[in-house]
């Protein structure tokens, strides 16, 4: 480590003999007579001085770095995106700050102001709300924003969505078509877009089945193991004909299997099970959970690739259109929601 | 988003009518005259100026942000780490930046060479390998690096290691005490320090119980759910005899279980399956999975404040004693390795 601090343009110029606006000027290429240019360059090299790029963001306003703000690294839809985003934006030179706010709507307003520090060129955001201060501070940042995520009609950033409404109808279908009739609903926390999406998504494929959606077959509660199985519990305790249980993620459904198969249920053959996300977690169940695949790694990626070409336009063009891409979701059917009469493929 | 680029020193200068330097001594805080000052202060109000975080870094040498490097983050010891080094630095107004190296040697060296490009402060690196280059980059580095990992005597960056040879040594000695006597092990690559050092862990803790390791016995492979359920197929095929099996991380473990059940086999009634890393996949698998805890969070709690100890000392006082932690293994006792003659409380 070295002991002492890095030069500065002040000692440059001292060493230099030149002024500290000629030092600037070397510095950021704005040109300089040859001499003045040559003796700003050796003392540079004296002194130690290594290109920073600090200072050469300065110079163009750009840090080559990229925020990344969801609410926990621990959810493999995020892992997903992550991988993504590094992919795309690695190979240009972008670093990348992650920011895990925890679900809290103050931190991912800081995280959006701070771009005012202007230590990022630009943010890839995943609320868990957005209320009308998300949308001013967005519409005031003075760097690019994509969101991850549904934003409200006439938002002024560019924006990927998944289609969680599409993806709820999906597994539910899949469900009707199997045979399915008593279907459960265990949802994560309601009062977020996508939690109102998921929710909409299930009574309206019920409805369109012919099937009055009842309250007491769906369950609101935190994503994790634990409390996919107490909320299993609950259904089942409440009304033991239910024949199958769409969760909001992988989390609940693996915890809503446990549940059943604890209650001695066989999977599927007394209980069908769906997850959302196909993440790893899918197929570490047994049996291997079917699953709502919302296209986290695509999102990743378009949201990525949206933030570099606004990056990349320079200047930006005022007023160029805002963009808007919705990823279409995707069923995988595995063991856990097999037809009714197909064993689940487990030796008893 | 702003339609212009952001004032420069040099457009405060001009505005305010004084010199470039003026503008630099007053917006380092190196003093200038009362009426100087109001001066930048006014151009720069004007101009829309807005505290730069990057400059302001340029003044102390500072940017505030800290880098943590790491094979995955979808592995969930890394993300275990990633929580706590955030809960860490985060509330003393360090930004983090992420990279997943997937662990390419020359990724890691490119990370540790970076430093001296100054975008960071400082640097946690969870090595795969430590090569002489390596410790060179480590050793000419401009900024602190904690190391998470094993690193050889003499070497010159502060450590904080797991000990996975007693973590092994807990998870067999359970096993032979719990009456289990063909003890596999699926191990993650072997050529890498945490793989030699379980291996080590396993064979010394088998010769301390009177037995010989033998060589068809362990099975190495790369880290996965499917790579852990190859490898104990592969063992049980060649030795239908084994009693149980440890593994290098949960995935393997997880694997290795469905294996076992996919051939009809019961646990922990005909095989016992531990696994490393107690992660949420210990928790995902029937029966429960036992699990050597080898403190992921700890390690990231104590590197974090390691690093940020360094970071504050200013200057930081020559030759200051080279740090090493070591957090102590435990091993975490679930259904899949319950001893012999208990059941794992499936319902059949």
């Amino acid at each position: 480590m070295a002991s002492s601090g890095p030069p500065t343009v002040e000692t440059i110029a001292q060493r230099a003999g030149v002024s500290i606006a000629s030092v600037s000027r070397v510095m950021n290429g704005h040109g300089a007579r040859p001499d003045t240019v040559r003796r700003v360059e050796r003392a540079a090299a004296e002194l130690g001085y290594v290109p920073n790029a600090v200072a050469r963001s300065l110079k163009g306003g750009r840090t080559r770095q990229i925020t990344f703000a969801m609410q926990d690294i621990g959810n493999p839809a995020y892992v997903s995106m992550f991988r993504e985003i590094q992919a795309v934006t690695r190979p240009l030179g972008y670093r990348l700050l992650l920011h895990s706010t925890d679900a809290d709507a103050a931190a991912e307003l800081g995280v959006v102001r701070s771009l005012a520090d202007r230590t990022s060129d630009g943010l890839i955001l995943c609320p868990i709300r957005v209320t009308d201060e998300h949308l001013t501070a967005m519409r005031e940042a003075v760097r690019p924003i994509v969101v991850i995520g549904s934003l409200p009609e006439g938002a002024t950033v560019d924006s990927v969505r998944a289609d969680s409404v599409s993806g709820a109808a999906l597994a539910l279908r899949h469900l009707l078509e199997s045979g399915r009739r008593r279907i459960a609903f265990i949802n994560g926390p309601a009062d977020t877009v996508p939690g109102r999406n998921r929710l909409l998504g299930y009574e309206k494929a019920l409805r369109d089945a012919g099937v009055t959606p009842e309250r007491g077959l769906t369950e609101t509660t935190e994503f994790g193991i634990e409390a996919g199985a107490a909320a299993a519990h609950r259904l089942l305790d409440a009304d033991p004909a239910i024949d199958s249980v769409f969760c909001a993620n992988d989390q609940l459904a693996l915890g809503a299997a446990h549940a059943a198969q604890d209650r001695g249920l066989d999977i599927p053959g007394d209980l069908a099970v769906i997850g959302m996300d196909d993440s790893e977690l899918a197929r570490a169940s047994r049996p291997l959970l079917s699953s709502v695949d919302l296209g986290s790694a695509e999102r990743g990626r378009i949201a990525a690739r949206m933030l570099v070409a606004r990056l990349e336009e320079s200047p930006p063009p005022p007023g160029s259109p805002v963009r808007c891409e919705t990823v279409a979701p995707r069923l995988v059917v595995r063991g856990s929601s097999s037809p009714l009469g197909v064993g689940s493929g487990i030796p008893a």
